[in-house]
């Protein structure tokens, strides 16, 4: 054996596709695993499989849910919608407690060079909710890369027409930052989008 | 929802038990499961199954086969063992292609503050092996840790009157490593057991 026993080389394998996992964690992991409890097993190999099952996106904002409609839009305020690009995003949001609204997931950003248009994203949804809803403002929550920008203007520019309050978050150097690390563009934002004190 | 649905915070639960991954990395994990085809998580699942079902302890060695014996015992050098503590370190010697012998895996290491004795790891089956295959080499490969240090010895002064050679893996400076960082006790081996070049 220059190399894993067959079954334990297929686990690894299927544990390289999870987001930033190489050969060397991935047989970390297929060893834990095969030193875990025959029952322990069970119940992860089963919870993959029922998260798989059970959860899938809701039918108003495109967050991820085990019911028709997430439980962020059964109850929180449906006239202001925070946009995102996704569902991972909703999750560090929410630590905001003050924000009683609702989120839209877009499940993807502009980008002509991938070929993903407008239509590849859940905009259409987006203004349908808008029209239907009386939606008084829309915060853009997209990250503040090349595509997210552009998301962002893409979608204003849509619904200011509409007589709707279009918001960006705001720009500008993050807590604990040390001025002397952070970039000439954040910078340029956070000097351009000074507050009085 | 100020929380994750309740299948993928069971599923982010299962992942945290892998070694090294927090909540922050079994949630990616746990979201890119959910992101993946149908056929792919059930195959997923099943390899890890799979593998919990068909891996085991080799007879003889202790290492992980799918076999009764696992292939590096079948066609491996009988007289020559070289001791690890753990079945991933084989995978690491392995990569040196020109040992030929076969392995002993003791399943951990000595370790008295949290109870393990000689009693507790695979001791007595190497003392067995030895006897029965007329061993003429045992090369001790645990880590070079207190523990890794200690099970050596102890294991040498079982070996060692049964006029068995027993050897210990070289330890000294590695390839690369630059001398200002190595500890002192690693440069103190070197210097001991330098060579005539």
């Amino acid at each position: 054996m220059k190399n894993f026993v067959e079954p334990i080389e297929k686990l690894i394998n299927e544990f390289t596709r999870l987001p930033g996992v190489g050969k060397k964690t991935a047989s970390r992991f297929a060893y834990k695993i095969i030193s875990m409890k025959d029952d322990e097993v069970q119940s992860f190999a089963q919870s993959m499989l029922e998260a798989k099952k059970r959860v899938h996106f809701c039918s108003v904002c495109g967050n991820f849910t085990d019911d028709d409609v997430c439980s962020i839009c059964q109850k929180g305020n449906q006239k202001l919608i925070c946009v995102v690009a996704e569902p991972k995003d909703i999750i560090a949001l929410e630590k905001v407690r003050d924000y009683d609204g609702v989120y839209h997931v877009l499940h993807g950003l502009l980008n002509p060079l991938e070929g993903k248009g407008p239509n590849e994203i859940r905009i259409k949804e987006l203004l349908d909710r808008v029209a239907k809803f009386g939606v008084t403002e829309v915060i853009m929550a997209t990250n503040p890369t090349v595509e997210g920008e552009a998301t962002a203007m893409y979608i204003a520019k849509l619904l200011k027409p509409l007589n709707i309050k279009v918001t960006r978050i705001a720009q500008g150097v993050a807590l604990g930052a040390e001025l002397e690390y952070v970039d000439e563009v954040t910078l340029t934002h956070a000097i351009a989008d000074r507050k009085e004190i």
